[in-house]
């Protein structure tokens, strides 16, 4: 667990850091990026939102275009931000090149089929060795919140309904609300899973709300003018599935705003609210 | 005059927008965004803070990483970042393809020196085209505040010291503060102004303090971790410049912080707060 570092920017009174490590869960070298708020100087053991990004992000998009670091700041928050997929020469990417599928668009679950099985496993990195490490290296407690965008909004989902009692706090801003049924969830789903649908369930949000162990409120964003909104979120479809098992969500369609990071800086702060009341209660 | 939409964003209840149009000072296309907050909305005519970035930069850097939109938002203030340099095959660039001279590297001047002066008119480009343009085309007042970050720092100051008047408030983040004795400085004027360094000191912030018609009150922000910053920021020579005549200079010397926009967003509100109180009152 040797952490190498890549670079540091004083930010808001705290650090941002990023961090190269050789991951055992997904054998390749991996980057991440954590913020300190400047209550990590003063011995405390903070907390942690773990930020999941979309297809074809690294660690850089939120630590760039979030905005999170003012408030995480005041608040007292640790961030940290995983990089989207394994990376590198050795791990196979989408046969096409396409940004939809491998590099870029890990989906964070655990592959099961070749070429796939070896490197893809998301899951286990973000949920057990990529905490263990932070855990290890930096001033934080085993309070854990998870969050994302779309690809991520999905992971951050999928990553707490699978493991009651890992987190303590859960949000998504336009998440993939149920892959099993659209096209980037089919493609993924088809290549890192194969073909059996019932496979899948175990990685889709909505499958797993119907027989969650907890019932931790989750807080969605979802803007209304995302061009993806039809086609690939649904979050009708999350929240029927919330709502037939009387699943606490506040899902809030937020009118005109759209996919990007301008939408995810327009509430990021309440989002941060959100995990610090959880986190720190 | 004739503006074409790139791209829009809602943000922080506003709108941010991104145009290209075709420049009659710079004899080439340019881009450049615009935030509207929602004040804009509402019929009333607001101020304009204009950011000039640094080198290597477009209009995107400021908008994707400051974290400004959610204070402009808040104050009511529009927010305009043209581009850096004059662009497309037409325009010269560097002639061995470095990064700070050329394309992305316009230095808010007016060259002299030929194969430049007929694109590179940064200076004009920024004080009176982009301006009449903004002004024509969105519900803005003509109370104009103008900012930067390192080659964009000092061309604040240059606009602003040049044109006593035009701007209600200056600051910047970083500046190249007397160009004409920096490497950076000396690459550029020496290819768009040529070898008279007379002719230097009318786009040197030192130089125009000591004959400033106007004492606009500036406020700069500059990290003392910051890699550039003996070499080519030199801020205790702008703070000498601006003594020796007694210009109302704040200069703050932030400790740990280096050059990037993490150093800008932990800052920026204090700037934001700095222009909104000239420019609403």
């Amino acid at each position: 667990m040797t952490l190498e570092i890549i670079s540091s920017n004083k930010s808001f009174g705290g650090w941002h850091h990023r961090y190269r490590h050789h991951s055992a869960t997904l054998h390749c070298d991996m980057a991440f990026a954590v913020y300190l708020p400047p209550q990590a100087q003063e011995g405390a053991k903070l907390p942690v939102l773990y930020w999941l990004s979309g297809l074809t992000c690294t660690d850089e998009n939120f630590m760039q275009k979030a905005g999170a670091q003012r408030l995480a700041a005041e608040l007292g928050l640790v961030l940290v931000a995983p990089d989207t997929s394994p990376r590198g020469a050795d791990v196979p990417g989408d046969p096409d090149g396409a940004w939809d599928f491998g590099h870029g668009a890990g989906f964070y679950l655990n592959a099961t089929q070749e070429p796939w099985a070896q490197h893809y496993r998301m899951h286990d990195y973000v949920v057990h060795e990529l905490p263990a490490l932070v855990e290890a290296s930096f001033p934080v407690s085993d309070r854990r919140g998870i969050s994302g965008h779309s690809m991520g909004g999905h992971g951050a989902l999928v990553c707490a309904l699978r493991n009651p009692g890992r987190y303590r706090s859960l949000s998504a801003f336009a998440p993939i609300g149920n892959p099993s049924n659209c096209p980037w969830g089919d493609k993924a789903f088809s290549r890192y899973l194969g073909s059996d649908r019932d496979d899948w369930r175990r990685w889709d949000a909505c499958a797993l709300l119907a027989q969650a162990a907890e019932r931790l409120p989750i807080l969605v964003d979802q803007g209304d003018a995302d061009s993806f909104l039809a086609t690939q979120l649904k979050p009708e479809v999350l929240r029927a599935a919330a709502a037939a098992v009387g699943h606490p969500l506040t899902l809030r369609l937020q009118p005109g705003y759209d996919h990007s990071y301008y939408f995810i800086a327009s509430f990021i702060d309440d989002h941060l609210r959100h995990h610090a009341a959880a986190l720190h209660g």
